[in-house]
Parts: C-alpha cells; structure tokens; sequence
C-alpha cells in the first residue's frame, strides 16, 4: 500500500525532473488534466525518476526495464537526464520504430520473447547478472508513488477552478490510479476505467484479486497489462475504487473529440477516461465536478483525423 | 490605438465564450502560452466575439468575413455558438478542405476571386447590401482588443510563475501583437516576430507606415496578411514594438520541437515566436524572463513529423 506521505515524498524527490502540466477547463464541471504535454509524452517519467532518484547512487550498471510502449521510453528519457545508462527490454514482435525512438535516447534495446512476459523474464534474470536496477512498469511502490504526483498537481491545480470530486483515470497495470488514489485520499473519490477489452481491475474486483485477462483492442499497447498489479488492487480496493468500462469505440470517439474541439494529440489510452464521461460509463451528479487525466500523447500525429 | 481599457472591456464581454487557456514552463525563464488549445484552434475567436458582442443585436443578416484561414474559422465558430448567420468570403485558390471546414461550422461560404483582396472587396460589396456585420481579421478596433485579452490572461498567470518581462508574438496584419502591447503596456515588453519572406510590421516600421510586402514561404497561410493594419502600426509605433525576422528553416525547426518535446500540435505560424528565441533572432538577457505565445494548431497533423 501506498500513501499521501510516499507521494509527497516523491513529489519533492522528482521535482525539477517532471513538467507540472496544465489543466484547462472543458464545460463547466469538467477539468482536464494535460498529461499529454509531458516530457517522454506520458505520467510514466514520474515514476522512473522517482525510482531511480529514490534508489540512492544508481549501479554502474544502470538501470533496467522491460517495456516496447512508454514505460520503456520514459525510463530511457530519465536516464538519459540523470546520465545513467538504460537498458530496455522489448519482444521480437515491437515496431522498428519503437526501437529506433528507444535508441535515439541512447537506451541499449535488447529484443528477445514472442511476448512481454518473456521480455520481461529475460529483463529479469540480466538484472540479476548485472546488478543494474530494476524499474517495474506498475508493480513497484517508488513508481507508484511517482505517478500519484499526477494527483497531488491536480488537487491543488483544481482548488483554483473550484475543486474537484471525482477523478477518472485510466488503468493498465494499476500504478497510475493507485498512486493518483493514494495522493487524494479523503479529498476526492478516484474511478478506474478500462476498455472492456482488457478488464485487468474490473476483474481483480470481481475475483477478489489480479487475474489474467485476455488483451486486445485499441487500447492494448499502452493499457495491455494482462494482469493488474498487487500494489494496485490492494490500493484500489482499500479506496473503494470502481471500476468502468468502455467500448473501444467510445475510446476512438474520445480520441477524436479531444483532437477537434481541443487540438490534442492523445493516443487511445489517453482518450480512454473521457470515453467513460461521453458514453455514459460515468454519470456525474448534479454540480458534481469531475476531472478526466489525459494521460498520454505518444501516437502517430497522422491517425489522428 | 486600442487601450489597455479597451482589452479589460472585451475580456468582460467574451468571458465564458473563449478558454483561458494555460501556460507551461519550458526551460528556466521560458513560458509558453498555449493558446493552440482554443476553440477553432487559434486566438482569432477573441476578436470574433468581441466584435460580435461588442456591437449590440446581430442584423438578421448576420456577420460577414473574407478569410479562408483562421479568421474564417473563428467567425464561423463564434456565430455558430451565438446563433447568428455566417457568410465567409473566401478566394478561388482556397483549398476544398477548408471550404469544407467552414460549411461544417454551418457557415455560407462564397468562393470568388482570383486572390483574398478580390474576396475582401467583395465581402465589403455583399455586407453593404445585406447589412451584415462586417468582422475584419486584424484592423478593427474591437477585433484587436479581442485579441488582447490574450495578453490580460498571460500576464495574469504569469505572475504566479516569477512574471514576465518580454513576450514574443508573431505577426500578420498585426490584430494580436497591437492588442498585447494594449494590454500589456507598463508591464512588459512586446516584440514582434515575422517570417522574413512575410516583413509586414518590420516594412512598416522601416517606412514609417503600413506598406505593401511580397507574400511567400511556410508563414504564407496564417501570416500573410500583405501589409499591417493601421491599429497594429500605430499601437506597434506607441508601444516601441521591435520587430525581429526569422526564417522559414528556424520555423519549422520551431516547430518540430513543440511537437517532440511538447506534443504540442501547432502551425507554422504558431511556432514563429518560439523560432526568435531558438534561432538567435531574439536572445534574452541573463535573468530574463520570456513568454512566447503559441498562437495557432489549425494544421494537417500527419505533417507534424
Ligand atoms: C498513456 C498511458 N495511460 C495509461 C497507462 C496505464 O498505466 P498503469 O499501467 O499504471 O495503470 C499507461 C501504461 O503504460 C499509459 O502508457
Ligand atoms: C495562427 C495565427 N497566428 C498569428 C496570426 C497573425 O495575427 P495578426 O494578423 O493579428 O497579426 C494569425 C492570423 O491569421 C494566425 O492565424
């Protein structure tokens, strides 16, 4: 489990490193939260830097993680800043591109595995070998803590425009809803929303504990964890969070909405807790004021009209 | 000349109508003000409502422009949500796509002439027999103060950052630098930036007065007003307005930048301010304070990378 206190703590330890992004006010009672415009395009740098700063000297080794989506990219990101070498496990099957822009911050890119697991096994035993140190995509308490600063900004970003009750995020592994949920215990409530086609907290709720989902549809390269983390449930369901899903065409319509009426470059993820609002998933009450995290922008600019 | 007086009225009389949109911090010293994110995509609809609103009942004609860029747009926007007729003037040149944008705003569009002052004189021939309301793009008073308020808004939120002590703008016909100057006077300095195959201002002030400039390069869409406006001289002239030119290289590079760095979809007039500081045409003195408005994200976003 998390807390305010890890948050904070963290909060102090990144700042400098990470953009206090914007909010911008979108019909009233809705503020959006422009996660989008950080550095690496996603909240995943709060973490790594919070991991690698709160880990003390990093190992000559460096640091390492397992990840072909933006996790992996923002750790690259940090250790580039931080002058510390990054070493980024991907599967056979990532996109050359993704490769390439992983290099371009000057990570070292193994490609190894049919799938993220087998990335993530082979992440693990070079660990092991090398000393260097581990960075987790969602299941490790310093990067929670790391994206619950994400909360802690909005909270006190949204007191300037009226407050704030209910903040919808979207969630993958859970690191980010349960850091953000952790940062605004007791001021406001958190809701988790997935694509109905990879329910990893829904199901962990429903079961008691994380399961194994199957993943696909438009959300899967950055929501695709196929389990949701101990860290996350364990958070989520200490705070009573609910959680939604979504149809990946209302995540699509979100997408497009957020490009037209704000000129927002958002990639499915980052659509995917506004779909929540817009298909109904989420109705507000009367006067309630909601926040949506717009949380991540790394998308071919060209697929967004 | 439009006073600070005249920006403070405007802002009263569109607020709710337009976003406050935010700031972020770039590097140490640098704010960028986000004004891409605006509804139609540019400050234009500043001007539009004020205009609209500043001048009592609509005639049953409605309004009336000549522009097959953003101030079309924003007309067509801003009378949408006011309820009130659109008639756009556009040339025969303009692209099916932006006709097209305009008639999906709901607005009646005419497609005449060879070039845009052909279109313009035609504009002004229809709004004397229809009694339309005549919006121009940048040498109305109301229009200027319009675009003003985004210079009140700036310096407002700046404060809470340390404050600003220059702010760069870029410059077509010269609507929003003479309103920032308006609104900012006595508080920080204004400089204009211009694509150096577009010199409206800096003609104008070499000349000691507006004169005709050759149109041409990356700016042409969105700056290619082909003199200033009598207001942006004189406000320009009042207010010791520098005006720097960059070229078309440093403004692409410009913006590149805030798409990398940022995601930050913006056009290439948007990114002309910031293209001053990057390319040396404007060097801030140690401990200064700067403020680059990004004014515009009405663009094709597969040319983004
Ligand atoms: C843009 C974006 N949004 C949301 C998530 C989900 O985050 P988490 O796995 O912490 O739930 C991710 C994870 O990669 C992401 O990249
Ligand atoms: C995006 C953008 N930036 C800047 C300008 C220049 O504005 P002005 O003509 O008021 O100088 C325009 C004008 O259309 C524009 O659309």
């Amino acid at each position: 489990m998390i807390t305010r206190r890890d948050v904070e703590e963290a909060d102090a330890r990144i700042a400098g490193r990470v953009r206090r992004t914007p909010v911008i006010e979108g019909e009233p009672g809705l503020v959006l939260k422009l996660e989008s415009l950080q550095h690496a395009g996603s909240f995943k740098v709060r973490g790594a830097f919070n991991r690698i700063l709160g880990a003390g000297p990093t190992p000559d080794a460096g640091v390492i993680a397992a990840s072909g989506g933006n996790h992996g990219v923002a750790v690259a990101y940090a250790a580039r800043v931080l002058g510390v070498r990054a070493e980024i496990f991907v599967p056979e099957v990532c996109a050359p591109i993704k490769v390439a822009g992983l290099r371009a911050l000057g990570a070292h890119v193994t490609q190894t595995g049919a799938i993220f697991a087998d990335a993530y096994e082979a992440s693990a035993k070079r660990a092991a070998e090398t000393g260097a140190l581990e960075i987790h995509a969602y299941d490790q308490p310093e990067v929670v803590a790391g994206q619950g600063t994400l909360g802690l900004e909005l909270i006190g970003q949204a007191r300037t425009l009226g407050g704030v009750d209910t903040i919808l995020v979207a969630v993958g592994g859970g690191g980010l809803i349960a850091g953000v949920a952790a940062a605004v215990a007791g001021e406001a409530r958190v809701v988790a929303v997935e694509p109905e086609r990879i329910p990893t907290l829904h199901d962990a709720m429903a079961h008691g504990g994380p399961v194994a989902v199957e993943v696909s549809g438009v959300g899967a390269d950055a929501l695709g964890a196929s389990r949701a983390g101990r860290i996350a449930y364990e958070t989520a369901r200490a705070a009573g969070v609910r959680a939604l899903l979504v149809t990946d065409e209302a995540i699509t319509e979100a997408r497009r909405e957020l490009w037209r009426d704000y000129r927002l470059a958002t990639e499915h993820a980052g659509a995917t807790a506004l779909a929540a609002l817009r298909s109904g998933a989420y109705t507000p009450d009367p006067g309630e004021r909601v926040a949506v995290v717009v949380c991540g922008a790394n998308t071919d600019p060209s697929t967004l009209t």
